[in-house]
This record gives structure tokens, C-alpha cells and sequence, in this order.
């Protein structure tokens, strides 16, 4: 178990922690209370130079522009075709922006032609550096966690800022998490005769920082045992958990270095004694290895 | 199996559709797409002479306004105090003043504090007619086909219009339906500081009718293999599965019968083929006799 795992303090306290609640013992927890919430983008994949998604949404923002001139010079579209990394990188600046091309880009989708468009991204795209499949991107010592977790009888889900009907078209075949196990960023819908249809406004708001907790909420009904993240936005859904996971990205050789905003996140772990996984430390292999299949029905 | 059930024609197509979609075969549907959604009052309990949440609610409203006199001669609470049963039957016509006092009843509650008053109703309230806890008039046939369904590697969701987290409190030791598998109305959430408050305002509006298939979807992400209900706010749900139950209460000596909010899925089921389960005819038995323990903690 955890065989991509270095054997150092962040392993031993996985273990060690499994062990606890799961033996006979003043520590057990009943089986119903075994639950894991993952962060994604950052946690479970790469997030460098930019999530997947953010890739995804910026293809089809610059696809809208070249059939709609009009829009070559309104943002975000002007960014998206420009790929204009100094605008993109300072979201937190641009958030109406952001959310109104969000919801232009898939208002009026169902649910069965958004996943068709999903399938077909990670089909043709590849990550920017590594010159794989997003879906091979994944860190197989994470896998293997998720694959421990479930063997000590957690349901594991994912809690993610990101949205969550991208996520649920590759939970299953790339983590083996369930759609209604994924917790994300979502839009309304809408019922006509027998169809669904996206609205332009989200449900509940976006699930990140504070969001967390409460999305979670919302879809578990009782807080997380385990939880593992790696930036400020995965705080409050860390602090919530009985044993929480940061993972550090410090391996600027297999993956990326850095701490932009995952400073509040690395401060409480140390302040609180969260377990840190040293990207460059804890795991002995980061991809995984074997192909993963992301696209396929 | 079904042991509560008389064998006639509702139970032979639950049993043939079971063996269908889980034998090997052409009909075989693999494991992650079996879901199945169940209405709640009446469906899996009994909603006569009121759902069991309508009365919890009714006495927090008379317990308001008996410490708050000037509510007295305001609706709902005037309604609450006097118990009266012509303006509660007809509340389709007084939705805004049932929403408000549903928003005024626990706006600002933790879910902590909202499970402890819900216990307490469980532990304290029976059934106005029956004489027994509320938890005691679940139908003993369904659990025995939860039961069925989880042995067939189903993952059985509640989808009710009722509220979430009130039957959140029940739904594991009553029907063994993990609380992250009950769908319903639901209020918003705020985080502060490490706890979550109760807002007056509705997430997704109400889980009823053509708010089915919207809320399953975005609970579970996928549409319902199997689905049961018994009501008109079920036809689209029952629409959107592959087998459709219905429940027809026809049973007047050992429970209720009535078709009142049930002609149009009457009339659909007919239309359709779907199942309709004849309380009177296919139930051997309508209530458990053992003990159900919902108020213990």
C-alpha cells in the first residue's frame, strides 16, 4: 500500500492514522462517519501552468470569438485568444468577467451534450509542458491513497473549487470516485420536458474557501474524517477534518514549485500540525506510469 | 425476499426487472449506473393525516407564537395554534406565508441544534391516528425492497420534497439510507468561523415535480435506473427511470385511501406501464412490528 510513497513522516501518519480509526479500539470509527473529502486541481492533479479546466473554458471562449467577432475585444474572450497570461493570472481582479463568460460558454447545454464536449477535450488536448493527456497528469501516489481510503471503508469525494460537471465526466475512470461523489462548482438547471438545461447562475456559490464546508454540507450531511488540499482555498474544508493533508509543491524537477496562494494554507498546517506531503520528498514517483483513460465512454 | 409481499403482478416486474438488469444478458447494466430514487411521504412512509415533517413544523410554529403573542393572528401561526385543517389542506394557495414561516422556524439553527430538535420530536411525537412514534409508519414492503436493491448493487437515494436534513436524522436507522443519499428541499448555509447557520433562503428551490430530475442530477449526476413514488409532484422523476414504481393508496382498512394530488400519475402510470403497487392487494403486511429506532442517537 501507498507503494508510490517514500517511507517518511507524511506516510507514517497516513498509516498511522488508518490504523486508529479503523481497529477495534477507544479510537474506531463507526464506518458510517468514514468520510474523505479531496481537493482536485493542485491535490489530485496538476494544476500548472493552469488547471485543466481553466484550459478547457479558455479553448472555448477563443472557439466563440472566431464565430462572433464581436467579441474579439471584450474580456474574457480578448484574453482567451491572446492567451494573455498576465490578465489570466490576476482572476481574483477579473471575477464578473470570468463568471458572465463562464456562463455564456454553456447556458442552454444539457448535461448529455456538455459531457460529449468534455470527452472530446481530453481527447485531443494535451498538458502544455508535459505533452501527455490531462488525464495522465494525475499523481498516482494520490490514487493509491484514494484506493486505501476505500479499502478502510471511507466513501471518498472529491471538493473541489472547480466545476463539478467537468470533474464527474473523469472522476470514475481516472480516481474510481462515483459522480454524486464529486463536489464542485456547479450551475442551475433547468427541466423541460424531460430534459435538463443549464442556467447562466450557479447553485450555492462557488466551492472554494468558505464554500467548501458548507457545499460539503450540502451534499454529505456530516463533515469530512480526512481531508486533503493544497492551497488557502482548501482552509476552512481542512480545518473541518480530524486529520488533514497539504500537499507542498516543492519539486520544481518532476512537477512545479511553489507557494502562491497556498501561503494561509502552509501556515496553519504548521500552526495546527496538518501533515505536509513534500511533493519532492514524500513520493517516489508523481505520475502514474501506466495509461490512464480518461476519454473513453 | 420481499417477504412482505403478496406474490402477484407488482412483485414478479420488480423481481424480473431486478433479474434483468443484473444477470448476465443483453439487459445487464453495469453497477455505477444503478441508482435508484424513492419518494419519501408516502412512498416510503405514511403522509396521512399529515407528513410527519408538516406536524414537527406546526408545533414550532405554535411554540413561537405562544412565546411571541404578537405572531398569534399572523399566518402560519394562527393556522398552527388552531390546528386548522381546511386552510393547511389547502396550502398550495398559501405558499409565500408557508415559506416564510418555514424560513422564520430556523433561519440562524446549526445543523447540530436542528438534529437534537428533530430527535427530540422523534422521541416525544406518535402518530395522530396509529398511536405510534412517526418512525413506526414506515412501510415495512419498502424497506424490504431497499434491502433487495442494495443486495443487487444498487445505491438507493431518497428524492423528496420534504426537507433534507430533517430526514437526514432518520433516513440511516430507519430505512439504512446514508444521509448523503437523501435528496430534498433544502435551505441555504452560511460559514462562520468554523460553524454553518441556517439561511432563510431555499438552495435549489423546492425538490417537487419537475425539481426532481434537477435535484437528482445534481446529487447523483446521473438519471435513476429504478424510481418510486406516489404522487404527482413524481412524475417526472418516475418519467426520467427505467422502471417506475407507484404506490397506490387503496387501503383504507389498515392505512389510507386516497387519490387526491395522485390523478396524474395514476392516469401517466396507466398511460406508460408503469408498476402500481396496490397497498390493499400486494402488501401482506403495511407496517414493521418490530421496533424502528430513529430517535437514539
Amino acid at each position: 500500500m501507498l507503494q508510490s510513497w517514500n517511507d517518511g513522516p507524511a506516510r507514517q501518519a497516513v498509516l498511522e492514522f488508518l490504523r486508529t480509526v479503523t481497529d477495534d479500539g477507544p479510537g474506531r470509527v463507526v464506518a458510517a462517519d468514514r468520510v474523505a473529502t479531496f481537493d482536485n486541481d493542485g491535490t489530485l492533479w496538476c494544476e500548472q501552468p493552469l488547471p485543466p479546466q481553466f484550459d478547457f473554458v479558455l479553448r472555448r471562449w477563443a472557439a466563440t470569438a472566431a464565430a462572433d467577432p464581436s467579441k474579439r475585444y471584450v474580456e474574457p474572450y480578448r484574453a482567451a485568444i491572446e492567451r494573455d497570461g498576465e490578465w489570466l493570472r490576476d482572476y481574483e481582479h477579473h471575477v464578473p468577467e470570468l463568471l458572465q463568460g463562464m456562463a455564456e460558454a454553456f447556458t442552454g447545454t444539457t448535461p448529455e451534450r456538455f459531457e460529449e464536449i468534455v470527452r472530446r477535450f481530453f481527447a485531443e488536448v494535451s498538458h502544455p509542458d508535459l505533452g501527455v493527456p490531462y488525464e495522465q497528469v494525475c499523481y498516482q501516489p494520490m490514487r493509491e491513497l484514494l484506493d486505501l481510503l476505500a479499502g478502510h471503508e471511507f466513501r471518498v469525494f472529491i471538493a473541489s473549487g472547480g466545476g463539478r460537471d467537468f470533474m464527474r465526466v473523469i472522476s470514475e475512470p481516472v480516481y474510481g470516485i462515483l459522480r454524486e461523489r464529486v463536489i464542485g462548482t456547479a450551475p442551475d438547471y433547468e427541466y423541460r420536458d424531460g430534459l435538463l438545461y443549464r442556467l447562466p447562475t450557479l447553485l450555492g456559490g462557488v466551492d472554494d474557501g468558505p464554500g467548501k464546508p458548507v457545499h460539503i454540507f450540502h451534499q454529505i450531511g456530516r463533515p469530512p474524517l480526512f481531508a486533503a488540499g493544497n492551497a488557502d482555498g482548501d482552509v476552512e474544508m481542512l480545518r473541518s477534518a480530524r486529520f488533514a493533508l497539504l500537499v507542498h509543491h516543492d519539486d520544481a524537477k518532476r512537477e512545479y514549485a511553489y507557494d502562491a496562494k497556498a501561503e494561509r494554507a502552509l501556515a496553519t498546517a504548521a500552526r495546527d500540525g496538518w501533515t505536509v506531503v513534500s511533493m519532492r520528498d514524500d513520493w517516489a514517483t508523481v505520475f502514474p506510469t501506466a495509461p490512464v483513460e480518461a476519454a473513453a465512454t
